[in-house]
């Protein structure tokens, strides 16, 4: 597949078992090692615990991000993986997370993002020194 | 429009002033005000500056997120809005930062998530006390 800047895939996966999805603490270790089984290179990341469960979290990468969404109620997350470079980094990560979670059903999108930009395009975030504000 | 659990507004916008995407205080004066104007609650935000130029971004919400990641060498942001609840907010949120940037070219992409989930299902993720890992 042709790639302008970056592999964009969404992903809403039912049919969890609530218990894997009710604390930010369990999806913390699923997303932390997706990123590293993808050799993902991650800037930070933060996790929230929402009441009376449910949790959400968003980890920034060099090659752009993950973040994810949770439904215990409904056996729901919803799950983004955009990244810039190598285009399978984003289905290694994603392929984790699923076998993990064992969802009965998947919706499952794959957008190219920036894909209009010129064909010279570096598969590539520029990559420096990360300065947190 | 019949929502489920959220709307995301996915927009890689072109020929965008490359000292509008250089530097992340730029960007994060522009984002934290579409969280405003959208009547979006903010939990928490992270910025990053590339060097040598381009920034990334991620804005945690009550409501789910908004992220972006620019290439200032192409004048292109690519812009993720991501909402649950009023379905509206992102739109506010969107012409914002579409406003201010001012593209001459945008692929924009609006999708359902969590479409599968009950009918039941009521429009907010479920609001507490987030805390911070």
């Amino acid at each position: 597949m042709k790639v302008a800047v970056g592999i964009h895939i969404l992903a809403d996966m039912y049919g969890i078992k609530p218990e894997l999805l009710e604390t930010k603490e369990i999806l913390m270790d699923i997303i932390e090692e997706s990123v590293r089984v993808g050799n993902l290179t991650k800037i930070s990341s933060d996790y929230y615990q929402f009441e009376p469960v449910g949790a959400s979290g968003v980890v920034l990468l060099a090659e752009s991000h993950v973040s994810f969404h949770t439904w215990p109620e409904f056996g729901l997350i919803t799950l983004d993986l955009f990244t810039c470079g190598d285009p399978h980094k984003a289905d290694v990560a994603f392929e984790y997370i699923r076998d993990v979670l064992r969802p009965t059903e998947i919706e499952f999108k794959k957008h190219e993002r920036g894909a209009k930009a010129p064909e010279t395009t570096v598969l590539a975030q520029p990559v420096g020194n990360p300065v947190k504000s």
